[in-house]
């Protein structure tokens, strides 16, 4: 199996993320990739110092030079951020023949054009997923499926500490300055919260947006920018009540007489997609000529959703290199899954039932339901005055074969005039659990 | 400037998108993917007939071989639907080494092995992008950003017919039939309703999303299948007092015990983001074991929409076909679009104001504004005893400089306290431009 080698810069949440992800998921890299991604080098202050991580001590250096010159080492992995030593690392990687990959934001956002263009000239590959909307595949979407649109806006809510805290505000009424302090005790935001709360960090990645929906060299100077601070719960309420939520929005749009660039607390209308976007999520809206609305929503930030996005980058330069741009997908993989009977598949339900309305209907139902090993989370029966009537039953988790067993024993009583309908229920669980 | 030859096979819907766009953003194609792309020839059943179409009549053969013939045709478009002779024409076309993009999600869910090997075994690329969810990227990203993930769910609304008729039979408690009908007299929905009511379409398209999500070929006829026709405004009811929305989700999961493939009617919580998608709006929800929660929304049909997605494949194959990878993107384009000054944009506004309320001074205010060109959506003044008193405006689309020139003169008044807050609105109205 051939090996490919990456050295990485930074080890900090990103890089962790990163590092984890090459562990775990091993067994899918190969698979979507064809080849095993190895960390070679990993670039540290101070390559001595004791670390609580699995990682053998021996990845770690502090001369850049190690990884520049090792010729094994072909994607170079710029997680440290910052500008500076960020950018000259990067440049002289490109010039050493190296494949980039970053999630720099500001970097990009303020030598985007001096980096691509020496990636360009050079014949190396750039790519920088996570530099906008963490996990959410925005960059190559706009760059692949989307490129035979004229995209004509662009709205993103792109800093997801300030989603947290107008949200946190919207739900409990409680003014900014209450909320940054618990966001900041938490470490939701940082201790000097600028460059979220001021919309540094939306202005960035909106350059790298527009600069790529707009196909122009965006500067981020020319980003109009306003951050939260002044929100109070009052104009949220007032929001409310002319139908809107309030939220700091990323906008890029091109009409006839230019580019319109700029971040600010907005009214949304409540029934926009965007509106409903909360807590620490991110989400970004496009328009295009052609394919309309769309929206794309998830993490913006975190170790593995920001380190999936680079991994994912990895992985297409590594297809791209080697000419094996051609793999197997799931169509040609071999191995088969084995698929579970719909009886063997657990989940709750929601069954309707017309019974006669005698004393004791009900209980016998309900005992039905246990002897099955069902159990009930809710029970509706309406006080209607006239038999039969209706009753509603939710089901906590329990296997479709027993639901079934059930329903054949409810069926052959005498009271029940109907199964009226059984309908699978998605709790919505699953997303506490991401 | 290079031209790249394909070949369409259909002219109906997706194929008239493709050529609208190929012809409307001809100048963004060139930008984004290098060279010219152009319809060679078109497979129609009759060459002959007259057409309602500004497409010159040259371009349309009823013979396959005049395209499979074609050595200067290397891409083959096949948006006719159907299986046969579908599946014989592009295995032939990839026997003659042309690369694929096809819409087709019926061919694919039942033949996407055989034509995935096949097209594995010639080298040629194939794509489908708009085989799924009509212009929203998800084949991409599933197989490029999200590779490095361990794909743990996916959940789909990805039949815009069905969605449309519970949108309405929600919003209006109107039964299923009364819907049906009412969408089959606008066009809505077809004569034959089957594949769209009863779950096959989004059968279909789940067997392709779980193939690449889970890596392992899956059987169409694996996949458990419910329709829509016994939901009844009554569960619908039900499940608003429960605090959920009712859906045809598509779902697949990969458990320790093997794949959960199903469609069927399901009550989702309120608070899912699956649960605000309306009308004939399609989105995925995908769960992976690094991104986390992700959600793709936008339209799941349509000529330009799903055209799009078929526009974007073609690019994408021209851009790896001619090693042409490396591409000026936004950053290194040498054109540099006009940025609009904040005060040329134009918007609503919401003013939040503290004035002492004396007679006459909503009357001063709201003459302020007239006289800067500015006119009034909204304006609340809650009926409260003490001076000073809230004002709250919301102003008809204006320019921004009126709107500060406005607030200077505002400002200028003895009766004003304070000028609280000045929020930009975005109406959603775009949404309906779409």
């Amino acid at each position: 199996m051939e090996k490919i080698k990456i050295g990485l810069l930074g080890i900090g949440t990103v890089g962790g993320g990163v590092w984890e992800i090459l562990q775990t998921n091993k067994e899918e890299i190969i698979k979507n990739c064809g080849c095993e991604i190895e960390v070679e080098k990993i670039l540290v202050r101070d390559a001595n110092k004791k670390r609580d991580t699995s990682i053998p001590q021996g990845k770690f250096t502090s001369d850049f030079d190690e990884i520049l010159q090792n010729k094994e080492i072909q994607i170079l992995v710029e997680v440290m951020g910052g500008i500076e030593p960020a950018r000259e690392y990067i440049l002289k990687a490109i010039k050493a023949g190296k494949h980039i990959v970053t999630a720099n934001k500001a970097l990009l956002a303020q030598h985007g054009v001096e980096i691509s263009q020496a990636a360009l000239d050079r014949g190396v590959k750039l790519y920088y997923e996570a530099s906008v909307a963490g996990g959410i595949p925005i960059i190559h979407p706009l760059k692949e499926s989307l490129g035979g649109n004229k995209i004509q806006k662009i709205m993103g809510i792109l800093n997801g500490t300030t989603n947290y805290i107008l949200t946190k505000m919207t739900n409990e009424k409680v003014d900014f300055a209450t909320v940054l302090k618990e966001a900041q005790d938490k470490g939701y935001a940082e201790a000097d919260p600028t460059a979220d709360i001021e919309g540094f960090d939306a202005a960035h990645k909106l350059t790298i947006l527009s600069t790529l929906a707009f196909g122009t060299p965006v500067k981020f100077e020319d980003v109009y920018r306003e951050g939260i601070t002044k929100i109070t719960p009052m104009d949220i309420e007032y929001a409310r009540e002319l139908g809107y939520a309030i939220k700091l929005l990323a906008i890029g749009k091109e009409e006839e007489d230019g580019l319109e660039l700029r971040v600010h607390p907005t009214f949304i209308a409540k029934d926009h997609p965007l509106a409903s976007v909360n807590d620490s999520f991110n989400a970004v809206f496009v328009k295009g000529n052609a394919v309309g609305d769309l929206m794309f929503y998830g993490r913006g930030a975190g170790d593995l959703p920001t380190g999936s996005a680079v991994v994912g980058d990895i992985m297409s330069i590594v297809k791209a290199m080697g000419n094996k741009e051609i793999l197997k997908d799931g169509f040609t993989q071999d191995l088969s899954k084995k698929v579970k009977s719909v009886s063997d598949i657990e989940g709750e339900y929601y069954l309707r039932l017309v019974v006669e309305d005698n004393p004791g209907v009900l209980g016998k139902i309900a005992n039905l339901f246990g002897v099955n090993n069902v159990s009930l989370s809710s029970v509706i029966q309406k006080g209607e005055s006239v038999s039969p009537v209706s009753l509603v039953f939710i089901t906590h988790v329990a296997k479709e074969g027993d639901i079934q067993a059930t329903l054949q024993e409810i069926k052959s009583m005498k009271e029940v005039v109907e199964i009226s309908n059984l309908i699978r229920v998605e709790n919505g669980r699953e997303r506490g659990e991401a």
